[in-house]
């Protein structure tokens, strides 16, 4: 045994991604600034200050009270008692703030709906427009697929996109070849299947080899606001002569990369900060990153996997 | 959207593998009468009431003291400084406490040793004895494979060990082809490898295919001490010729069953909790539960990967 070095302050290279994608969890983000936000007994959300400060001129959808250990809270409204009761009054407030223009994270309004439950296997206790669910601090599903084959030499390669320049979130930025926010109603194979051939026209026989390999989740924080995600994740082995193409306008490219030029571009900048943690999470699944090569291994696979309802204790 | 319907008491047919592995999280379990246990100005450890009883008794190795939060702590003697020292004196309480036979664990002796470490790739800031590991709620780290191959008709099948009916923990309990903790010095391929050719004669050629996949972690505690744990996963595909033979005397028998049937036996009480809760791990990346069939797929997930450092704060 050799004498007591702490290696503490070296890192793994891939640190970063866990260090973006998890900033709320660091001790100089708003955390312990924010108020929960409770439906009925539970609690759904997470709301930094200047959100309360709006919330609460609404008193008849957001009540000030406090909570079973007398913490302050802000609660729906209790007489909202359906979904879409619920729904459509917190959609009007949103709407209107929106009109207002206090909030950057409401100029991105997709006419999209989100699930608000206490859990994934729970009935959703109301629906919210997608970037609404930021202000909220709500937990966000999605769907992101590794697309990947082997060339004709037997290497592994991986299709990456490019996103659009026209996206309004991280546009040009590299993504997965694949990905999407699970949207109220869909299920999510049901979904995975929708991208796939809308952002990349991967047709029904090989949609047939998607498989579901679990989920990654971590939280982070931006000036829209904060974003507790769970991404289902789906690997999908492509034949060597498929090429992607996109279907909707949201994908600029597509570029196959060997999978060791992949661990180079996920630690850039370039890299949509989720999509390098679906990436690193599928190169520790496929033994790329292993625990001979990378000393933190157990560090970062307990960063891919962050308890998100442990964020609102 | 449907009415508020709450699925919250209906919980997964896996969900049992979860609740013996965390059980350490339950409201009942003794985790809130705990002491932390700290080497320099690291907690590395928990200890139950009746162990912190016997433990101030040796002041020179073991001092009752304060955290920086005013909580009640026990920290190992400052002035034992070396990895080495702190092993010896550590040791010889343990060996004392054995002899007087105060706590079951510690009839459990193996003369092998464990790193005492604050994370994985730190430097180890002791040894200890693996029976009295469970005593000081110290991670402990092991090995596990997933055995498996595809039958002549392409049906999955993986290898059970069912454990010998002389080994002193969980005899003649089903468990995965083979594992193993991993003790001091040992790499953790090179422990995996070791265990393969020694609990199932697997040949070199064969533990080629060994492919690190991840970690799974989970606290359970029982009559002999409390168990953070955390295992290093690998999944070897083999040739359907391919039979385990055991050459250590600790597994009795070998058998092959197809997954479907595996699914089925490791929610029985017949099979080591920890190695259910690996193969559990192997159901979700290999797909075989999915989103699809399986509603409490994020709840199962985020409970195969606990974070065993936040047990500390």
């Amino acid at each position: 045994m050799s004498s007591v070095v702490n290696n503490d302050k070296h890192s793994s290279r891939f640190q970063v991604i866990l260090d973006k994608n998890n900033n709320f969890y660091k001790p100089e983000s708003s955390r312990s600034k924010c108020t929960p936000f409770y439906i009925e007994t539970e609690q759904c959300g997470l709301l930094r200050p200047e959100f309360v400060k709006q919330l609460v001129n609404y008193p008849d959808v957001f009540v000030k009270d406090k909570d079973e250990k007398d913490r302050e809270i802000v609660r729906l409204a209790p007489d909202l008692k359906t979904p879409l009761i619920r729904t459509e009054k917190v959609n009007a407030v949103m709407e209107e703030l929106r009109a207002k223009d206090l909030f950057c994270g409401l100029r991105g309004w997709r006419n999209e709906n989100y699930d608000v439950k206490t859990k994934f296997s729970n009935q959703p206790l109301m629906c919210i427009e997608r970037a609404a669910a930021d202000l909220l601090g709500i937990v966000h599903y999605g769907v992101h697929v590794n697309g990947y084959f082997y060339n004709d030499s037997g290497e592994l390669m991986m299709w990456i996109g490019r996103r659009s320049p026209n996206k309004p979130t991280y546009p040009n930025m590299m993504d997965n070849m694949c990905a999407g926010g699970l949207a109220t109603g869909l299920g999510v194979r049901e979904c995975m299947m929708k991208e796939c051939a809308e952002e990349a026209s991967v047709e029904d026989d090989d949609l047939n080899n998607l498989v579901a390999v679990g989920t990654v989740s971590y939280c982070y924080e931006d000036e829209r606001g904060v974003f507790p995600e769970c991404q289902f994740v789906f690997d999908l082995e492509l034949t060597s002569d498929f090429v992607p193409e996109n279907a909707d306008g949201e994908v600029g490219s597509f570029e196959a990369h060997p999978i060791s030029k992949v661990q180079e571009l996920i630690i850039t900048n370039d890299f949509k900060p989720n999509c390098s943690l679906v990436i690193l999470d599928f190169l520790i699944r496929h033994g790329i990153i292993s625990p001979e090569n990378e000393p933190h291994y157990v560090t970062l696979v307990e960063q891919i996997h962050k308890p998100l309802l442990n964020l609102y204790r």
